[in-house]
């Protein structure tokens, strides 16, 4: 049943065919392919599909067809402007990095464009105002490059600036490291024409497969029979795949278990085959022809099920009379120690003054990046299995799957990313759906495309694991931390991968920072039912902050000392070492307090003058320190060749989630090539395809610029070389070649070259990153003491990230991260299974709930492994910004929030002098049977 | 087997995943839905796909994936400009009425944008020598105003003119009848925004069926069986349709039988059941999921044949001997007189001069739309089959499939077109795959779409009849006609709807144009198993016109007197009449020759200065007529509405397949509605959908303008006699309902008000058309005596055609209809069922075939009974150019072409004195069982 509708659409009068119950994101994907309006949420909360009809914002996602008007004019991003003619809104977005992940770009371009079509003078409180109204959520910018986007292309229009004010402006000297050279997708992405997976999915070759799952219902289960006889009968299926048909273990490996680890690492299904391990557990794949005919033959998949009890936290899977999840393996599988210096016992005795909190807890924060998880796979032209994802670990990622599926990493099973991948903040550090897909396009011999909804999204792929934290420290009566104990309990979900290296990291972060000379504790990685864990941003460190900084303000009270000098006091001098017993590589805390000392000091003033009995103003403070790299050993390879018409080419998996990969890319291998005098729009970049490209290792733990830069660097700088001539000018191809110079060159690089070494299990002790960040938060927040609501007034950081590769990137990076924080903070959780399943309900911020007012300071310290003087980025700003948010709350209204997120509900409880509600429990010496 | 491949399009960097068998096309429009790049000849002929791939103009369709180079920079019209950021190219094209139907434009644009890339100050002939290398192909326009339109573009991006100067300049008094307004589908179609068929299709909702079809393989024969086990097997197969799945007679019926046709009228199979008649018959119709998997299903489709003996030309099959192909109904099945005035034997007796010839021929010319043909069907919300294509006539087709597929037109059964239809020429004035796609719907209850590639346009579609002519004139030593006596037989292929119409038209148009009171003849129409007989651009008047206007040069030439005066002697004067013995509404003839005798003298002069032995010049004249209408009474209605926000709606069913429709109904109605003060961009136009709009009735035979355009100007009076207020001024709409007045109005007209009549079957007598056209033709060629290849060097028309409502679209139907006669005498022809199955091969003219000098000169005399003084328009043009070209070679070397295509190796056997060879025999007194 199908009607016609009369469109006009960015300027073209169409006469659309069309269901009228689709929805008109449908018709513009779909049918269309016009691919730059998104669909993320599906259910009008985020503003990514929004489209302008008949002069108003709406929604693409939820207007059905039968509620176009007939002749609506209709202007999506494609109607805006063109990468060859683009809008000023599109020119200011790529000047001010608004777009990184770009997903929600398009959504904001359009929503902007209505905005300016009726306001051409808008404040940036109106602005603000507009995209809340319209909800155009944003995960990876802070919102506000994205404000100050919308301001300077309203003063492009009204003429008051011109084109080459939004344009970049080449230095005299021709570097461009360290400027706001604007990111090579940019203009992708502002204009909608760069791919993502939902996209290129929908531009694939006739013929292929479309997938949807078979999911579980349950969280725990043993699978009794499943039967797909239904389901193989109905309309343009072509096959039901399951366990049966995979041809290898069918089995995702993390590939290294910690050798003290009670399980083997092959516990996660590729198809579920004789149990269910939680909520969302995928036990069959459709492939059809369509979406909707693989949909409705899914639902005619019959699985019988044994329910099992399921156990959705850590200390419920901890109980002595809970049933193994993983048969042969007890639920608390790895014991992570911390052994460092003197006994603590005694010197807590001892000690001036201790402080202590049995009851810290950081929830199971949700990535929520704008895209739903997506791939696809297809046989290639030699008959290897291609697959295409959001991954962000490449060869890790064949790694994992290939002994499930039956194949070799590249032997017969290449990974790519997809040209656009539209947030990951790291849960695609683990592999999602490629087996999926992989397993499909093995099982049918077609081309794969799984597309989730963003209910899978959140349901089906993993979580930031919550911590269980204990935690006591010891001090002299001035404040001088003297030992620590710390026991902490990993809720990772029922799969083992990196759980036991996310354990390590409360042993690594729990009071980092300072000098703790003494310190004994635990961590143990429990199975559950809940969400399995994946890496998150700053993976390990925002519960172990957390922790370690809510108890250093408790310490901090104890003592009647600013909490900001008790940190100052404390903080890492040369000689002092991480709780890993490492040497910091640089001690710049000290000089980072100094720097924001001042913005502290005017803070508390304005809290003050500001604070009236209804709404509370406080101030906080935390530190935060994360490592660059993988634990121990890590290293990367890049190439860098001379093409015949002097470009120079420079390849590696430098993967990108949104964060900047190809800016960090270009910025790095420029700079290394400057001396020759190319234009960086001379260097073409091969990123991200295992079939062209050398493995520069997963782009998570802020090791990419730091890791893969250092080999970038390697390899330009060995070209650079080999082109020199005796006057100082370079060779040319043709000389080259001519004179049989080499024109590739392999550039590799490994923290082993930085001593760097893995931690012990028991103690935690070692050398594990060659290099780290360090930053300081300064949290203003206000409190409505009537509702317990939180307003995050104005967040700052001052930062050390080393020499900064690009300013607008790392802008970018610092108040996305900080939005994460901010979120962590108050609103973000994935707990319960039927609430928790909308971006909404999830907690995103929108954003009202971010300050337009996040500053950030760099103290540029030069790091001597780095390449061309740089660290790591990404991890830093949501190290522990939340616990400054949480210390702010403390200081505005005595509410002490030791559990996060900080709801309404727990301020207000704490405010009228109630129990806050608690879901934490001792997890002091777990049975480990 | 996939590959990747790195590309940028039109500025958007992407990495597609496609087949690297797949051409350029089949991805931009496939998988990428970038439908302004459109394929017609699918084998790198026509240039219509031409895209710009690193600099270079490529054919998409024959360029294979593997073959485009990786990070090809590739542009379609897309990225030259969009309908809100025109290109100059495009203005251009629009100001000069450069694209009619569209189809071809953005090839064009394309090539010409490469062109002005390289060559930014091209001669008229560089233009034309570039389109000729890049094979741009246009069936519409003649090419004049393409290459208008480039010299142009290339001005303004010169900077010599402005961008106003391409713009449409309202004059003052409003009034855009008579004007360069540009039509209303220019901008879709410059900028390939506009959805033709088979991007229509690629948009459709998903679940939409594939489908192609079994066609026979030979020209005749008896089904014994049909066998569809094994494709119902193959992947992706729905179903397969055949004759059984269909739930009404199964038969296309012509509506109306002349009540002396020996045929009943239901001789055309919609799948064939029992025979086949001709090559290409469709005997089952393959529904998948793909077109690929459908082709790959319908070669496994077992169809077992009796083979009968083929007649491939009227005289084989009117031999005694030869068997029915209807059974029952004799070969030879209609026969039309002709008897007016006295009995012409004894005038020819009589008569000073009688000059006669037997062998006179106009071969089975092809009409060659850039567009192959396309339709689709679905199911409505009503319940209702729905069907979308190219066709010309909708209320008609409806009623001409409806029985044959058991729906009922209008209640259950609705037609409408594709919003862009690349060309007809005639051919859609019969159904073709409309009835298929009904059916495949109707048996899988799915959207079906059917997309033809060329070679199914150029052998499963209708073609012109070819008549076999003798004909004989007495004449005064003056040069005065006194009678004539004319035969003919036309070959219609094996299906008979219309084809006693056609018949009809050689009693009413040989010997049109003159005073002739004496005729005699027959004409018969013959079933054949070539090609079945459609109508074409001027139909029956291009073969009627060439055989009286080559004799009327004979019968100069024997009587040694100018031919243009022998033409101006017998030329309509008050008194005379059409050989149908009406009275002409206007007797102009004598003037265009007046207007035309200048140019004719000088063009004389010039051929004889210019000739040389090796390259001889001639000179010819030809005179032609066309009715304005169906014949007899002939209808229209129209309905004209007042909308609430001041627009008004204008709705009729005046379809378009290049003409200008839209124009035509703008222009008309807006000089209708003209003293409101409206604006025309105020007119909203409801066009070509039988759900929507009124009965026009089919957009053929000149009709249009002439017959709807009196039912909308009616119904626009109508609307303003209501609207007008005392004091002069019109009421708003809520001033009209407020008091009661209806705001829509419904016009009609019929020629029954000019007191048509159709034609007697045995005299040929009537007065079957309310308005007429008449033109002079001159021709001006140049002869290559060695090739006997002929060059047109210059074609001159001075034309009366009534008022001119759009001069752009005028022109444009004038230089097209020219050039389409530039191709039946010299090139074109549907003979040979091996070689003449591509545009090339059936003689499409290219750009250098047609000279860039055509003359049209207009002699507008007001049509007492035309809506604002006009008459018709399209058939003008193609009634007999032909015929002057022909005259024209005679006059420049001698030689007699009698049979068209005068191809060359005719023209040289001639020029040797050899035998030119022949197609056909006498047809006097055939039999007639």
């Amino acid at each position: 049943m199908l009607i016609k509708k009369p469109v006009n659409i960015n300027g073209a009068n169409m006469k659309l065919v069309v269901d009228p119950e689709a929805t008109l994101s449908d018709v513009l994907r779909g049918q269309l392919h016009l691919t730059g309006t998104k669909v993320s949420c599906g259910k009008a909360q985020c503003g990514a599909c929004n489209v302008i009809v008949d002069g108003k914002v709406v929604f693409a996602c939820a207007t059905k067809m039968n509620r176009v008007p007939d002749d609506a004019v209709i202007t999506t991003v494609e109607g805006i402007g063109t990468p060859t003619n683009m809008h000023a809104l599109q020119l200011a977005f790529v000047k001010h990095g608004a777009a990184q992940c770009g997903f929600c770009t398009p959504g904001f371009i359009v929503s902007g464009k209505a905005l300016l079509d009726q306001n051409l003078n808008p404040t940036r409180e109106e602005v603000r105002d507009w995209f809340q109204k319209h909800k155009n959520v944003c995960r990876c910018t802070g919102y506000k490059p994205i404000v100050d986007a919308v301001m300077d292309a309203a003063k492009l229009v009204r003429g008051e600036i011109s084109v080459e004010d939004l344009s970049f402006k080449m230095p005299e000297d021709g570097k461009i490291w360290g400027t706001d050279y604007p990111r090579p997708t940019a203009v992708g992405k502002t204009t909608g024409t760069i791919d993502y997976g939902g996209d290129l999915g929908i531009k694939m070759p006739p013929g292929t497969l479309f997938l949807k799952l078979v999911q579980s219902q349950v969280s725990h289960a043993n699978i009794l029979s499943i039967n797909t006889s239904e389901a193989q009968q109905m309309p343009g299926v072509y096959k039901v795949v399951t366990h049966k048909d995979i041809q290898g273990k069918n089995r995702i490996t993390g590939l290294i278990t910690f050798p003290t680890n009670k399980g083997d690492g092959w516990d996660r299904p590729i198809l579920c085959d004789e149990k269910v391990f939680q909520f969302g557990d995928a036990i069959a794949i459709v492939c059809a022809d369509t979406e909707e005919h693989a949909q409705a033959a899914a639902e005619k998949v019959n699985v019988e099920l044994e329910v099992l009890p399921a156990y959705m936290s850590a200390p419920e899977a901890m109980e002595p009379d809970a049933i193994e999840i993983h048969p042969g393996t007890p639920n608390v599988y790895y014991r992570q120690g911390i052994v460092k210096g003197e006994d603590t016992a005694p010197l807590m005795e001892q000690a001036d003054v201790v402080v202590a909190a049995e009851d810290l807890y950081v929830g199971r924060q949700p990535h929520l990046p704008l895209e739903p998880d997506v791939a696809l796979a297809y046989y290639d032209d030699k008959g290897n299995v291609q697959i295409m994802s959001k991954s962000i670990g490449l060869e890790l990622h064949a790694l994992m799957i290939g002994p499930g599926l039956g194949l070799e990493a590249g032997k017969n099973l290449f990974l790519s990313q997809f040209p656009g991948v539209g947030g990951t903040f790291g849960y695609k550090f683990s592999p999602t759906i490629e087996a999926l897909v992989g397993a499909a396009t093995m099982a049918t011999g077609k081309p794969c495309f799984l597309n989730f909804n963003y209910y899978q999204q959140i349901t089906y792929t993993g979580k930031r694991s919550p911590f269980f934290m204990d935690l006591k420290y010891g001090a002299t009566k001035e404040g001088k931390l003297v030992a620590m104990e710390s026991n902490w309990a990993v809720d990772h979900g029922p799969y083992s991968e990196f759980g036991d290296l996310l354990t390590l990291r409360g042993a690594q972060f729990i009071g980092a920072g300072y000098a703790i000379d003494n310190i004994r504790g635990a961590g143990y990685t429990v199975a559950t039912n809940h969400a399995w864990g994946s890496a998150f941003r700053a993976y390990g460190s925002p519960q172990s902050f957390f922790a370690s900084e809510t108890l250093m303000d408790m310490l901090a009270e104890k003592l009647d000392v600013d909490p900001l000098e008790l940190r100052y006091l404390n903080a890492y001098r040369p000689g002092d070492t991480l709780p890993s017993g490492q040497e910091p590589e640089v001690y710049t805390i000290p000089q980072l307090i100094d720097m924001i000392r001042p913005k502290y000091e005017a803070a508390l003033q304005e809290a003050k003058s500001c604070s009236t009995p209804e709404k509370k103003r406080g101030v906080g403070v935390s530190i935060g320190v994360y490592g660059c790299g993988l634990d121990g050993p890590d290293g990367a390879e890049a190439w860098a060749e001379l093409l015949p018409d002097g470009r120079v080419q420079v390849s590696t998996n430098w993967e990108d989630h949104g964060q900047g990969a190809d800016m960090g890319l270009l910025a790095t291998s420029h700079e290394a090539l400057r001396s020759m005098g190319i234009d960086p729009r001379r260097i073409k970049l091969v990123m991200n395809d295992m079939n062209l490209a050398p493995a520069g290792g997963p782009a998570g733990g802020s090791r990419s610029q730091f890791v893969v830069g250092n080999a970038v660097v390697r390899s330009c700088e060995k070209l650079v070389q080999a082109l020199k001539k005796g006057d100082g000018t370079y060779m040319t191809y043709d000389e080259a070649t001519a004179t049989g110079i080499p024109t590739k060159y392999v550039g590799q690089w490994s923290t082993a070259t930085a001593d760097a070494t893995a931690c012990d299990a028991d103690t935690g002790q070692g050398k594990p990153f060659a290099s780290y960040m360090y930053g300081v938060f300064l949290a203003e927040v206000e409190v409505d003491t009537k509702t317990g609501k939180v307003r995050v007034v104005k967040m700052t950081l001052a930062a050390d990230v080393g020499r900064i590769a690009n300013k607008t990137v790392i802008d970018g990076q610092m108040y996305g991260g900080i939005a994460q924080g901010v979120g962590l903070a108050l609103t973000e959780d994935f707990e319960d299974l039927k609430r928790h399943t909308d971006m909404l309900h999830c907690g995103i911020p929108y954003i009202k709930d971010i300050p337009d007012d996040i500053e950030v300071m760099y103290l540029e310290t030069a790091r001597d492994l780095g390449p061309h003087g740089a660290s790591g980025v990404g991890e830093l700003p949501l190290t522990a910004p939340h616990a400054a948010i949480g210390n702010a709350i403390y200081n505005a209204c005595g509410v002490r929030i030791k559990q996060l997120p900080a709801l309404p509900a727990k301020v207000l409880a704490g405010l009228q002098g109630r129990d806050i509600p608690t879901v934490t429990r001792p997890i002091k010496d777990p049975v480990m049977a």
